[in-house]
């Protein structure tokens, strides 16, 4: 009889976001009259800006000729979106990355949920607790995770993040092999100062571990001393894989466009005493397994570069971060404890009278029809808490703090 | 020291089409004043049909626009797609599927390379020999393959597909757990008849093994008699997966979209007894590692189905049956051995004068810049072959043909 990987079996619960929707489902089907009002997960809600429309249908227009028709790509990406990338992100920064170094892909979940494939099943995996659940749930899968006990998994080393330490991880006490990093950080919105950082890549240089760092939300940094990159701290060129995405940049949630990259100098253990680049792997990985993202939407991407395209997604980060900014307001002024929210799309907002996260997610679900999600399913650690996101409308958010004060 | 999953160290030499291009770079490289004519690798080269070509415009429109725009979509797939497949690929053939038993993604390749995680890590898989090599590489990587020695897996049960079954395969002598099965057969071209097809759902049935059919070629059947779905079968609801693809019924190669069926009542021993459903797995895998098919996509894909789409699709689909017809006459006049070509797009040609398949791969390339694939490349059982197909341009295929005419 064919039997299962039973690390799946072991995985805990539903998926974060997909109990949230079925319990909003069911509220909706109570009560299908009253509109809700979602600050949850984190989508955006603006169109795409109008430099990257004209690029798609542009692009479009070519795959209906015969002469410009592009059948497979490059499964790296192609040259002209990489090269993009590298110019404006690094080379503009003073950061040394190569365009063979990056790989284009359909999303960053993608890529962070299948990256861990290339290290040994063996490996120890150290996450920020909370944090985005894609990192340990694709360790789980692996069979990376031990037993899970007491709301933990036994062979994860969790990194609280709380108020004590600003939410900013500290180094664990054991070495772990790998270690997610997450900033600025979903959900708590805390970004890593450059002296924080700086003690990780140095640690992890010094123990041998590998930094993935997701930095999903960079273009929400508002304040300028915080690195953009991992790569303007020295050394970690030997030791980060730095994931980035367009779905918040430029609101590419629907159209799925991210890259990571791969300095040729990070490298893994062979287990016969030599180097393997992880680079090499990954591109053998994705050619064998992907077959690139489509050439329409990487136009778009390439689209978002330009002058024009920096200007108008420019515009909508900003209207993002002036909502974040109306949300904290008017949430402290309802007595909340907020966090986040500076450099980050994402409000980590404490609950009031010892509820816990579920709980002040269903009071605000049943009595104010708002959506939120709730910062246990992030992690112990994210317990007492819940996450607001500043992607919505302004009138929406207008409307749930409304809503909020009626009940609080 | 962080360490690699050491199975990545044991795959084999390059892709074997990162491995032709590289020696048809090499080739343009040293001879740049001739052109160069490609038979090889399976990409499509007519543009995508109106109709696609107006759905992709539309659905770029609704991204431009506050009203229409969609961010994240279901990670299955959006229901207008998955309700057109089932309707028209399923019901109308009065096959019993479900939507919710149909995932959308962004390619065949990554869902083949990708399924095997579900399954235990000992488990044991089976494969047509010669065979697109995604299959075997995912589960090498997986630590599925034990030992290479001689040319092949040692865990791997290669199912030998030679002239002297008519490249049908025969039952292992020992049991999988998985058995990929790829027909019409990429590189064979050989379709699997209904007697054939029914001796696997029986033996899976039997022997409790897991189906992974690879129907991508699908719309290249011409016979009428041939099963055109693995469901037609009694009993493969109990026991298949069915792959499939728009890359090569629609022109998708850049466009990016393909769909995966899984009935609810294919199960895999949980261990403790009781069974698991295939479909809930991959639906948590998917949900926790993909973020779907881009929306317009998802449209472009929808159009397919539409009575314009299925005009304007047929019509490729027919040039290049009768393309492959062309081909295969044409090669059959020069004194070759040719397979295949009437219900897929590929031509399984026998090398001359004992040339191994890079021999005489060389040769083409060499002497008449002209590209094929070496069917040494696809397994042991396809030394002696090289792959031909059939979706150039008919000019190329004449010139292709007036090109061999001279040196064989």
């Amino acid at each position: 009889m064919a039997s299962v990987n039973r690390h799946y079996l072991e995985l805990q619960g539903s998926y974060l976001f997909s109990e949230t929707a079925r319990r909003v489902a069911a509220c909706r089907a109570a009560r299908p009259e009253r509109r809700i009002v979602s600050l949850g997960i984190g989508d955006v809600t603006r169109p795409l800006v109008p430099v990257v429309i004209a690029a798609l249908h542009r692009a479009v227009e070519e795959m209906g000729q015969e002469t410009t028709f592009r059948g497979y790509g490059p499964e790296q990406g192609y040259a002209f979106l990489r090269e993009a990338i590298v110019r404006q992100d690094y080379q503009a920064r003073g950061l040394d990355i190569a365009p063979d170094e990056v790989f284009i892909s359909d999303g960053a979940k993608s890529d962070l949920g299948n990256f861990q494939e290339l290290f040994a099943p063996e490996s120890v995996v150290a996450v920020m607790d909370p944090v985005y659940p894609v990192y340990v749930d694709s360790n789980v899968m692996a069979g990376r995770a031990g037993q899970f006990r007491d709301g933990r998994w036994q062979r994860i080393l969790y990194l609280p993040c709380t108020r004590d330490n600003a939410f900013l991880p500290d180094r664990p006490a054991t070495r772990p092999d790998m270690v997610y990093l997450c900033s600025p950080n979903n959900p708590t919105g805390a970004a890593l100062p450059r002296d924080v950082l700086r003690q990780w890549v140095d640690y992890a240089r010094r123990e041998g571990c590998v930094i993935l760092f997701d930095s999903a939300y960079e273009a929400f940094v508002t304040e300028p001393e915080l690195p953009r990159s991992i790569y303007e701290l020295e050394g970690a060129r030997e030791v980060a894989v730095e994931f980035r995405s367009f779905s918040k940049t430029a609101g590419f949630t629907g159209l799925r466009c991210a890259y990571t990259v791969l300095p040729r100098d990070v490298t893994l253990a062979d287990g016969r005493g030599g180097r393997v680049a992880l680079r090499d792997l990954w591109l053998r990985r994705q050619s064998s397994r992907y077959n690139g993202c489509p050439y329409i939407v990487q136009r778009a991407a390439e689209a978002v570069y330009s002058p024009q395209g920096r200007i108008e997604t420019a515009a909508d980060v900003a209207a993002c971060q002036a909502n974040a900014r109306r949300i904290a307001q008017g949430l402290r002024r309802l007595g909340l404890g907020v966090f986040g929210g500076v450099n980050a799309p994402y409000l980590w907002v404490q609950t009031p009278q010892g509820l816990s996260s579920w709980e002040f997610f269903d009071l605000l679900l049943d009595r104010a029809g708002l959506v939120c999600t709730p910062g246990a399913g992030f992690g112990l650690s994210g317990e007492g808490y819940v996450r607001f996101t500043a992607f919505g409308k302004p009138a929406d958010t207008e409307e749930a703090l409304r809503r909020l004060a009626l009940i609080l």
